[in-house]
């Protein structure tokens, strides 16, 4: 608990830092500082592949007006010289490299004449199983695509090996394609989230079925519903981007993609669904947290009105025969007592009987 | 419960298999593995009927460019090798064929140049009166249509009974009318799936309306609610693919066979308007569920409090002449005792009396 | 309560056998079995007019194409033959014909090429204050109205009586005009029924102002909850369909009838309007139930608390002085019995009073 | 109370004799009978004012066709002969003429080809502080703006005020700014009336937050409620209204106007805008009255259990000494009941520790 | 609490005496009366910059129609006759600027054919750590800004000081890139009022996580939901202002400003998904309060019914052993007080180890 809260204020120092800046100043705002600084490159034609590390950050523009299809993966945004060196190289609008480092951004997407520029949200599980976002940034051109990432480690490596084996369409087609896989990617990520959010919903409902109301039980509710709240944050605007590409609007789409983009579009609706589905059993597992406290609290009461009704009467009985009254007749009754004792007990199984009846026992 | 559980995990194994994969990759997603694979296949016009077991897949590919129609119907998803040949020889495109197969699919229509595939949810119930929802692909070609189920065993029946007796239009009537037929009977039977929720749900009312609340009530609730929305979510996105059918765009629809569309549309309005309905009872019965265990407790309290303020005050009295004071006045005289239990039993009565008048009896 | 559970029933079982049937068969679903068959006939100009009660069936013809406007009403839909045969006297599609005699239909328009044919429903209450919901469809020619009811009583006297006399404009208008009189005098019977509503709504209201929570009172705001639910559903896609009439495309509907048909979706938007007040309302009472019962409990546990907290203590006391210890100073005192009740009235009189301070009393 | 029900009741059977009346039938549905009717007539140019109480009705057809600009205004709904005589005189539709005195009319805009009748509510609080609807209608001609009140007394006066002294615009322009000025005057008083409501909601929430829930508070939320949906109702649709003119598609409203009518639109968004804001306001207050009854009941409950599990104990050891065992060594010691008074002290203040801890205290 | 009380007090009163003015007249409807007037004025071109701070209100005409582009900044509003004078400098309509000193004003934007007026809303904490709301109005010309704000100190800074170095773009372009340049200064101080709003709602969450319910938890979840509700609803109308400047059809926004008034309406949806996720938090906060109550409700429980169970028996079986019968045996048995002391403790152990094992302890 504690450490998130403190990222929180970490987060409002920088956007301080970042309010009545000039349009176009590049700040980084992610938690991923210090980071490594990788620009891996794919060039590729049908036959050939060509596979490196840039080192040099001013090799970038050699891919740019290329006949092969290029791919420039930047990993790590704290750099902000180089990757305001890259977007000089590649003629990206100041707004653009902006958008690319502020990583509070929302998924978004902006068409310039030659290029179309698209922000997303890749989601994974940490170590200690919450949920991390990590923005990534889409630059299409003609021939290239440059993906910007926060660090390292990503859900792209099978697509990195599909480029290197050339199976499938991916190597014959042009960037659009490459620009879809790369998003397909992400989208596909998205179902193991969800899953995994599933998972963690059903095995609170199955626990609070059997009536097993734990402490934090509702601390946990309240947590997966803050994750879902993330994730569709995350997830939603999404949508509205790929139906925006899948119009097919854009000169840098071609028609044989848009079928593609279309099946991401059917895979993102579907995400949504679920999200909003398991948004709804959230609501009820509340719910159902609530009753089973007062079920609780229902079995308590019965114990109490059950222990106090049988025997506060009695004691009132022992009371009476405990008085000292210097002429009490029953008192002196050889078997007073035992009378007594024999009334006490059809008392206690007559309350008892009642209470059965009642089905509180 | 824990075979819901159980299930749901292995689901997710097989979309942590699928994730990352070529788009196109064909991976059975359902449950329902080494199950026979069956190609039933009936070849008509308006004077003849052929009805034919498809043992050799090659021979699918005869039905294609006949005059007649043809409706070949696949049962058994997992015979994956099987299904990419029919498919090869109908044309249809490798997206097609892995949402034929990906039965986690949500109802989807996609429009191609020479066919219409359609994908929808046939819902039973099993013999545990759980909800099964089971996937079925058309696809709508000139002279032909495919249906792909998951396994044996569906709502078709009446349809083949009416293709052999050619009675009523189907016989007389193309491609379109049929897939028409083959919806509708879908549709129809959301009816009967309904009426059955319907049912519990006023079941589950009625008790609650008699105040009996049983200990799972809530956890009855909660899985209906879960149903209802399993229901929801299978259904609803039909009426969208129904509305596009019915715009008619498509040349493969003719313009007589709309009136039968729109009347489909019209039936799922209904079912929808219905599920909705029935959400709001069941958010309606939670409400019921709390007040009842609300008046429970009521009840309880009432019962400790009326006993404890009889007999306590009483108890206390008792106590008074119990002490071993030793001049205590009251207790030297001759009907002292006889005298208390008098004014004890005055005050019991008063007592019952308020009681009564606080409406607590 | 077991009433309705059983149509409930009867219903399912009608539902079922409808499951599956070749389109445009004719199905009665309704509950109203072995009523009578009648069908009275309005032929009028603005000069004459003529009532038939038509006991031939074939002579309903003979009214098709004359100069005059003429109004068939048909009573009681079991006879599903004779329905069929006016169908076809008048050429109406089976599909027509199909919603005619299936009351569970939902109120919907379908234009044809030269009539319009329109479902509706009409509301009122039984002897038991129980909604009822009768199925009316119209079926709208050039000269004539058609309109089936599931049996006799309805609303229309009103407007037979200004067919009669011949005052207000209806004898000078074409069928148009009859349709709307006639769908006027189901939308007008509208407020009355929302009217009871609303009423039945105040009272509950007044009770749980005044505080009287009676043990039934939560069962009460439930049915007026699924009461509502019936209403809306009966009444809202009446709207959207005067609204498609209203637009004026029909050749059927002349220009200067549109004044009225906008009339009457004035009213019906106000219609929907109360019912969705008294919707809210409905919640706000199931609210003020939960109060008033949370205030109750609060006041049962009120008084638990004054007399267990006053004599509790008191009694701790007495048992003090009830012990056996041979020695025990105080008991030995003259007065100590006094000096004790002194104490216990003025613990008694403190926690009286701080019990007042709380405003507990 | 009782009096809203009564009312209520009248209302109804008002209704009643209004169903299935022939359409343009004038029934009045108000509660405001036996008032008087008066007309008052301003008729003016740039440069003249003339104002008349109209004696005899029939002269109203003396300023329709003249140059000046007359506005008619007719307090009193129930002289129906007068109304109608009005209306034959400027040749009103008979719908609209049962629109006026149908006061349960929702707000309205009817566009006829050389007049525009608009309904709209004037909302006032009475002695009582209850608030009172009256409905208003205008009918916009080319020269002329009549307009009908239920009973005497208006918010028109500042408008009289401003034609008598002709300062401003609005004696030097047409009839279209003369309506303007009027729906203006009644929108702008619906600011008076919310922040009235918005001052009842802020003393509630004040009581609440003091934790001074009184027993009636929840009545008072209730009638708030109700109150906000009755004001909600008669604005709301006002601005769908104003919306239209200020399209401007009807040539009795001209261009220059137009700028005031977008004025008059923003500020029924701004008082929308409001309610909506109050309406959450109210739910809230609901939710904060249910916290105070819990945290009540939580202070109840604290209170028994203190003390009851402080004495409960230690009656129990007075008890046990009470016995009257022969052998019961404690009871001969010289200073057994010093000894065990000392015992009863420390349990009494550890209890008092305890609960103390637990911040009970 | 009061003050704000007493605030709103006055705020109905001003709005009283606004109620029925002509319109256009101008009546300042603010908190900031007797605040100092002051008129800043900044001319530049790309070369020359000169900062003014105008004394005579004539000298303001002096700008208007230069080729420089001119800022002029206006703090108080209730100097009602100088913002009139600038106001026909500039040739503003009336209604604008009763729009400008009505700071009750919705956000809003009215299009004049040679001007354009925008009402924003600024947002800062006071010292109280309350929200303040500041209306800040823009009127954009050919060469002009003026800005109007009710009183000294705004989020303007950074802009005067890159007006001043002329560094970034805003020296080289026109008055419309001015005018996004104040907007997103005011949009981007949302950002850090939303954080420190979300900083808020963190720190209650964390409290109430950790089972901390202090008595006035709900007065600040209440204090919250009101002021999301105030911020929601100053700066929700913004978005559909921004949206229409940048559909750029009004002559006086250029083309290439377009981009950045796009930027600020991402920036704008980015604040309002934050406010609308934050407002789902408190509802939940809320909920979490509830069930933190009950929980502690629970406990109290608990622990009253473990008492009484336990000694309440016990009491009961000492009250028998203290009555006065004549014969009893047990009670000349030598050890029978030891015997009882031995079946009590079991008794109580007993108890305990039932309570334990229902998990009560």
């Amino acid at each position: 608990m504690i450490k998130r809260i403190k990222r929180k204020k970490t987060r409002t120092k920088e956007a301080q830092k970042y309010v009545g800046q000039i349009p176009g100043t590049l700040i980084y705002t992610g938690q991923k500082a210090n980071k490594n600084f990788i620009v891996e490159c794919f060039d590729y034609t049908k036959n050939n592949i060509q596979e490196t590390a840039l080192v040099n950050i001013e090799d970038a523009k050699n891919y740019k007006d290329t006949e092969s299809v290029t791919w420039i993966n930047v990993d790590g945004l704290t750099h902000i010289d180089k990757i305001q060196n890259i977007g000089e190289q590649y003629g990206l609008h100041p707004l653009v490299l902006e958008d690319i480092v502020n990583t509070t951004q929302r998924p978004k997407i902006d068409e310039y004449e030659d290029y179309i520029f698209v922000v997303l949200k890749m989601l994974y599980y940490d170590k200690d199983e919450n949920i991390v976002i990590e923005q990534v940034s889409l630059v299409l051109g003609e021939n290239y695509v440059i993906t910007f990432q926060e660090s390292e480690g990503d859900v792209f490596d099978t697509i990195r090996e599909r480029l290197r084996l050339g199976n499938g369409r991916i190597r014959g087609l042009k960037s659009d394609y490459l620009m879809y896989a790369l998003i397909d990617a992400v989208v596909d990520n998205y179902f193991s989230i969800i899953e995994t959010l599933g998972n963690k919903i059903e095995d609170l409902e199955t626990e609070l079925f059997a009536g097993q109301a734990r402490e934090n039980t509702n601390i946990e509710v309240q947590q997966l519903k803050r994750e879902i709240l993330k994730v569709r944050r995350a997830i939603f605007p999404l949508r509205e981007i790929i139906n925006r590409i899948e119009k097919g609007e854009h000169s840098l789409i071609y028609q044989r993609t848009l079928t593609y983009y279309r099946d991401v579009y059917d895979h993102l609706i579907q995400v949504s669904e679920n999200i909003d589905i398991y948004r709804e059993m959230i609501w009820s597992l509340m719910d159902m947290y609530m009753t089973t406290i007062s079920n609780k609290m229902n079995e308590v009461m019965k114990v109490l009105t059950i222990m106090s009704s049988i025997f506060i009467p009695l004691t009132f009985l022992a009371g009476i025969y405990g008085m000292n009254f210097e002429y009490i007749p029953e008192l002196q009754y050889r078997y007073g007592y035992f009378v007594l004792l024999g009334v006490m007990l059809v008392m206690f199984v007559a309350l008892l009987f009642y209470f059965k009846n009642k089905k509180w026992l």
